[in-house]
C-alpha cells in the first residue's frame, strides 16, 4: 500500500495560480496571487544599482496590497523608462481586473536582462489566471512552476501557517537568473513592525548563501500575510525560520552545475560582519570551489584565500578544518589521507576557518565549481 | 635564408643559471643569480597574511645583495617555524658558497603550499649552478626554466638595459602557482629611492591583471640593478615599463585554460582607486568570464556586475561597450549581432564601462573562464 503524502498547508485568504501566456516555449510563465481582504507585506530586495523596474515598483507598493503578479522569461531589467511604464502598466491592468488599486499590486520578474516585457502576453496571462480562480482558486504548484527558469526542480516548502516557493539555481544562468522567493502566511504578529523585523532576521539566511558570488538586478524575497490568524511570536518566528532555511537549502542544492553542497563556517572572528565577509569571500574563490569539485583536501587554498582577506586574524593560532578534520594550525598537520578522501566523496562537505581573534561566527552555504557551470554559462548564444 | 634572431641583451655584472636538483620529475627546478660586485634591489610582494617564508625573508634582505636563489615545486608557504629555518638555511648555504653574507641573499619559492623545503636537494642545486658558472656564467634561459610550474611557455623579455623573466599562468593551478618575476638591469638611476619609486610605478601593471582573482602566498617581483651604467631616468623608466608590460601580457596570454585575452577599461570614475576597484571586481566575475568564453555579447552581465559594486556611478548616463561597440546607455541599444559575434570570435576582446561620474580611468587585463580551467584546478589529486 502506498503511503499517502501529507497535504501541504496553504494559508487562508489567498487565491493563487499560474498559467502559460506564451513567453516560455513550453510551461507556465505567469503567476498571480490575489488576497481579496488585503495582505500586509514585507520585502527584501537586491542592492544592485541597476535594480529592475519591478523591484523599484514593488519596494514602493509595500506594505499594503491585494495582488501580486510574477513572470519568468523576461527580467524587465536595464530597460530604461519604457521598462518602468511596462511594469506600472502591468500593475494597473491587474488592479482593474481584480478591482483593486494599482498601488495594491506587487510585481516580480525574472529572465533575460535588457529585453522589454511582452505586455500583451502578460495581460493575457493575468486574465487567464483570474479566470482559473473560479474553478481552482488555490493552485500553489502552478504559481511555483510559473516562476521557474533553469531550475531543475520546483522549490516549495511549508511549516505551520507558512507556505513558500522560490526560483533560482544560483544567480547564475544563461538568462541572468535571479533568486525570487514568495512566502505566504495567514499568521499575524502583534504589529507590522514586528512582522517586518522578524522577517528581516529570518530571511537573512538568504544573504548567507552563494553559488557564484553574483548579485542580480531582480533578487526579491516577499512575505505576504493575510493576517487571518493570531499566533505567538515564537511560533511565527519558528515556522518562518523553517521555510526560509528549507528554501535556502533547496536553492543551493539546485545550484547550477552543483556536484557538492559546501558548508562554510567561520569562527573566532572579531565581529559577525567580519565573519560574514570572510565566509562570502571564501565562497567566491574559484580555487576553493574547484578543489572541492576535485574532492581534494586542499587546505592551502583555504588558508591562502583567508590570508588574502582583510579581516582580523591571529595568523599564529588560526586553524583550518575540512569535513571536521583539523589540517592546519600554525603549520601543516598530519592527517589520514584515505579517510579524508572518503569524507570528500560525499555530496555534503564542509570546511571551517577559526580566526582565533574573537567570538563571532557565521555559517554560509555554497556550491562547488564544475565544468557544467562553465558549459551552462558560456552557452548563451541566443 | 633564415632570418637571424636578434640576440637578447643581458645586463652586465650578473652570473645567472639554473639546474635540475631532483624536485621536479623532469626539468630544471633551481635557479641562481650572482652579482659579485653587489646589486641594489627593490621588491613588490604579496599582501597575503600568510606570506611564505621566502617572501618575509627577502623583504628583510632588501635593498643590498649579491645573490638570489629561486626554486619551483615547493612554495615553502604555511610551513611554520621550520619553513623559516629552512629558508634562512638556504640563504646561509648560498652565502657560504659564494663568499657573501646571508643577508645578501634573496630567495623566492613557488610550488605546493604546506610542504617542507627539500633542503638537501636545494643545496645540491646551488652547488650545481655555482659549478656551471665556470663554463657558462650567463645562462638566463636556464634560470627562466627553473622557475616554471604549469607555465606552457618560458616567459622572458628585454628592452634596452633590462632583461626579465617570470612564471605564472595565473595564480591558478594545482600546485597553488604563483606569480614570480625577476627583472635585471645594469642601469643606474640618480638614487636608490628614485629607482624604487620608478619600479613601484611601472611594476604596478602587475596589479592590473588577474586570471581568477586569487592572491597567492608567494607572489614576488624583484628588480636587481648592478648599477654599472648611467642612463637617463626617462630611458630607465621606458625600458622598465616595456619589460613589465611585455611580461604582464605574456602571463595573461598563458593564463590557465585561457581562450580569450580580455581588456577591461573603466572610464569616467570618481577616482583612480574606484576605477581599479571596479575593474578588478569585473575581472573576478564568473558570469562575465563565461560569457566571453561563449563569445556572447552579454552586456547585461557587465551592467549587473557593475551595479553590484559600490563605486560612484551615474546610472542614468552609464555606458557599456563590448569590443568598441556601444550596447547600453540608459537602456539597451540596437546593434549588429552578426558583426558583434565576429568581433567576439577574436582571441583579443575587450569591454568598457563608462561610469559617467568623473575623469579617472583604469585599464586591466584578464582572461575568460573555460572548462579547462575547472579541469586543471579540480584535478589536483596528489
Amino acid at each position: 500500500m502506498k503511503k499517502k503524502k501529507a497535504k501541504t498547508y496553504f494559508p487562508e485568504g489567498f487565491l493563487i495560480g499560474g498559467c502559460s501566456c506564451g513567453m516560455k516555449e513550453k510551461g507556465k510563465d505567469l503567476g498571480v496571487i490575489f488576497c481579496p481582504d488585503g495582505f500586509k507585506a514585507a520585502g527584501l530586495f537586491t542592492k544592485n544599482r541597476f535594480a529592475a523596474a519591478p523591484v523599484v515598483i514593488s519596494r514602493k507598493h509595500l506594505p499594503d496590497g491585494r495582488a501580486l503578479v510574477a513572470n519568468s522569461k523576461c527580467a524587465n531589467a536595464a530597460t530604461g523608462k519604457k521598462g518602468f511604464r511596462d511594469a506600472l502598466g502591468t500593475c494597473s491592468f491587474a488592479a482593474k481586473r481584480f478591482g483593486v488599486k494599482a498601488e495594491e499590486v506587487l510585481i516580480a520578474s525574472t529572465g533575460v536582462i535588457g529585453s522589454f516585457l511582452p505586455v500583451t502576453k502578460i495581460r493575457k496571462g493575468i486574465v487567464c489566471v483570474e479566470k482559473s480562480f473560479v474553478k481552482r482558486p488555490v493552485s500553489p504548484e502552478d504559481f511555483a512552476d510559473s516562476i521557474m527558469t533553469t531550475d531543475t526542480v520546483r522549490k516549495v516548502s511549508s511549516s505551520g501557517n507558512f507556505w513558500a516557493c522560490a526560483k533560482g539555481s544560483g544567480m547564475i544562468n544563461p538568462d541572468m537568473a535571479t533568486f525570487l522567493c514568495f512566502i505566504l502566511t495567514d499568521a499575524r504578529t502583534s504589529s507590522y513592525s514586528r512582522l517586518k523585523k522578524i522577517f528581516r532576521e529570518e530571511a537573512d539566511v538568504f544573504n548567507r548563501m552563494s553559488v557564484d558570488g553574483e548579485m542580480s538586478t531582480n533578487d526579491s524575497v516577499f512575505l505576504l500575510s493575510s493576517m487571518k490568524k493570531t499566533v505567538s511570536e515564537s511560533k511565527f518566528r519558528k515556522d518562518l525560520s523553517n521555510v526560509c532555511a528549507d528554501i535556502a537549502a533547496k536553492i543551493i542544492d539546485d545550484g547550477e552545475g552543483r556536484k557538492k553542497v559546501i558548508e562554510i563556517s567561520v569562527t573566532g572572528a572579531r565581529s559577525v560582519s567580519e565573519a560574514r565577509h570572510l565566509a562570502d569571500f571564501l565562497a567566491a574563490s574559484p580555487l576553493i570551489k574547484t578543489a572541492f569539485n576535485g574532492e581534494s583536501p586542499n587546505w592551502g587554498r583555504i588558508l591562502s584565500r583567508t590570508g588574502a582577506s582583510e579581516v582580523s586574524m591571529n595568523t599564529e593560532k588560526l586553524s583550518v578544518y575540512i569535513c571536521g578534520v583539523l589540517l592546519y594550525r600554525g603549520g601543516p598537520l598530519r592527517f589520514d589521507d584515505k579517510k579524508m578522501r572518503k569524507l570528500l566523496r560525499r555530496k555534503e562537505v564542509s570546511f571551517k576557518v577559526d580566526l582565533a581573534s574573537g567570538a563571532a561566527e557565521c555559517v554560509f552555504a555554497t556550491t562547488d565549481f564544475s565544468e557544467d557551470y562553465i558549459r551552462i554559462n558560456a552557452g548563451y548564444l541566443s
